[in-house]
């Protein structure tokens, strides 16, 4: 079956329990899904685009109120739609780094946060975790003062991760964030793993900028996502454009610079809004997907040999694990090698893990059911006792 | 009906002939639509997603095909998946153009071409059009050497519009962009209206950059585009990353700096993909739109006082009317006042002129059948005739 010359239909959500680690939170919704069919065309978004025409003006589809919902979602001033959290990087990096700055980052930072450092030609500096994997406050600290003593700047910006793609761990940013304060640093939390998953308080984090992702963890069609900021930052980082046609006089209205003028302007936009609804509900509903990570967890660890390198309990559904003392053994000798774990687990109507892991994998087990879940953990020792591995506890 | 919690399902394409001048050529293909279903979720392109890691070299979907296709069908030599036209021109003016830079735009500029310009730092200069409105080579080349003697420094880069969002003209670009590089200054030709609505070969048109747009010409949902280049200018405006972690040693691959890493990551890739073999189709077929935007053209000027502004007979569908001497007459006695054109079309079953709009207003009418074309040409004049205007020839 396919959908368009040489594309084959994607059945991958439909057919299997998918633990892939960055696609779990970004499937659509039924409304989503509606939406992306009636919105699919262009520009569908600018039907009744009237004075001062912005899109977060927009008030049919009603674009105008999902702004004004995101940024009091976020607990934030003002929000934007972005294509993609790391357009938000781009933007607060445009409007913040100055070549030569020093900007502050972490050992877990995304690499679209350095693109955009890179991109403003910004100098990064990695504040880096403990042994627990956790970038904490004391770290912080000592990082700026170094940065401040070595290069005589203090940092223009630092970008934080709420969870960390690497990880999947929870990380003090309120601490971090008042840390960063104390010595006049902006801090951007990136919230592309948490915005839509779990509740968010910008406020309370002490954000300056949030951004979160509509592709990764809000139910969205790419590229989609967030930039949220406060009244103090909004004038600068969504300034107005200032520029003008030399000969003709022409102004560009009340278009925003960095957002380089209307943002979205079709299914993603509207791919996120009518998954919101749902999106607000879900994140009250996070303890449950804990309890889901938990169990999957659980039976991993009652392999003998398997390690989690992720923080235990989870916080988070995205999760690291380290099996090899445990399903690498079995690959070194599996006429399957690597891909024998993969493979079984797929026999079972399982998918998303990195095919042929056995050593250090990911899995993000985000919007699974109590039944998934439980289906999952047995699963994993269904194979390992197969296998000829021991399960303990 | 709706499609989400206050989301009406937009029923625009489905129930009338649209005219809408940016909506016109970015319609879905009906694959497009079994695509934006199959894909609308998250990062649904990223399954099969191997080393190296990188948008463009993703074999399934078969998207590393499609960026060598686009640029063949350019005739440039390197093309990348952009969230709109707007951000190439970001990227080109973000590698291209330092502050303090002065840059060349026309009077017909888009607005993002100047916002990223001003994001850029750069300083505009407008080549002015000739009162055809047409930009010509000898004005291009006037202004480049008045801004160079006026602020002793050559242009870092010329935006050019191939047709333009004002007029809706065909511009001269290979005779300007020859003139630009007998100044060494490389030309970004702006092919939003273009690429994807009639054959455009990049090469000789002579442009360094050439870029298109998904959601207004290349039947793709929002937001989308393509930006292609040489490759000269390849290895600057998609450099790789070169930023390293201080602390962790890590490097980020592959990923291209100005594209902020992978660019489109699920509907909106596919959505492009699956009408790809469409687009190539219609552009062949484009005469066949001149036509009809010539019937409906001729049409409106047998209407006693109605004048064309776009140069004529018309080279593209979009065009711009001034019917200030004939419809705007009607409207100063109309019970319904300037509403009465834009309702009487809409009697008819066509949408997409600005509503309240007698005076000056543009169309597009690609995509309409010769029965369409006949069918708004009759209606125009109805109109005209219901209200007492006077037909001609």
């Amino acid at each position: 079956m396919n959908c368009g010359e040489g594309i084959d239909t994607r059945q991958v959500d439909e057919l299997f329990i998918n633990l892939d680690p960055i696609q779990a939170g970004g499937r659509l919704t039924t409304d989503a899904m509606k939406a992306v069919l009636a919105y699919g065309d262009g520009y569908s978004v600018c039907d009744n685009c009237v004075k001062p025409f912005r899109l977060d003006h927009i008030s049919k589809p009603p674009l105008a109120d999902f702004h004004r919902d995101l940024a009091d979602f976020l607990q934030m001033d003002v929000a934007r739609l972005v294509p993609g959290a790391r357009r938000g990087f781009q933007a607060v990096a445009g409007a913040l780094v100055s070549p030569g700055d020093p900007v502050l980052l972490t050992a877990y930072s995304h690499y679209t946060e350095f693109l955009s450092v890179e991109q403003s030609r910004g100098i990064p500096f990695e504040i880096p975790a403990d042994e627990l994997h956790i970038i904490t406050p004391d770290a912080a600290a000592a990082r700026i003062e170094e940065v401040i003593r070595t290069t005589g700047k203090t940092p223009s910006l630092m970008f934080v991760e709420q969870v960390d793609y690497q990880y999947g761990n929870l990380h003090p940013v309120a601490k971090i964030a008042k840390v960063a304060h104390q010595y006049d640093i902006p801090v951007l939390c990136n919230g592309a793993y948490t915005v839509g998953i779990m509740e968010v308080n910008g406020k309370e984090l002490g954000a300056d900028f949030l951004t979160g992702s509509g592709h990764k963890s809000m139910a969205a069609p790419a590229p989609s996502g967030v930039l949220a900021t406060t009244d103090e930052w909004a004038d600068k980082v969504f300034r107005t454009t200032g520029i003008k046609g030399d000969l003709t006089g022409r102004t560009f209205g009340i278009k925003e610079v960095e957002m380089m003028g209307c943002t979205l302007m079709g299914v993603t936009s509207v791919g996120m809004m009518a998954s919101f609804p749902h999106v607000k509900k879900r994140v009250k509903e996070f303890d449950r997907q804990l309890q889901h990570v938990n169990t999957i967890v659980d039976a991993l660890l009652s392999i003998d040999g398997t390690k989690i390198q992720s923080e235990y309990p989870r916080k988070h559904t995205l999760t690291r694990m380290n099996t090899i003392d445990s399903f690498d053994k079995v690959a070194k000798t599996h006429k399957k090698r690597g891909f024998f774990l993969t493979s079984a687990l797929r026999e079972r109507g399982i998918t998303g893990i990195l095919a042929g892991s056995t050593r250090v994998w990911k899995f993000n087990s985000y919007g699974v059911s109590k039944e998934q879940a439980d289906h999952v953990a047995r699963s994993f020792i269904e194979i390992a006792e197969a296998e000829g591995l021991t399960i303990t506890g």
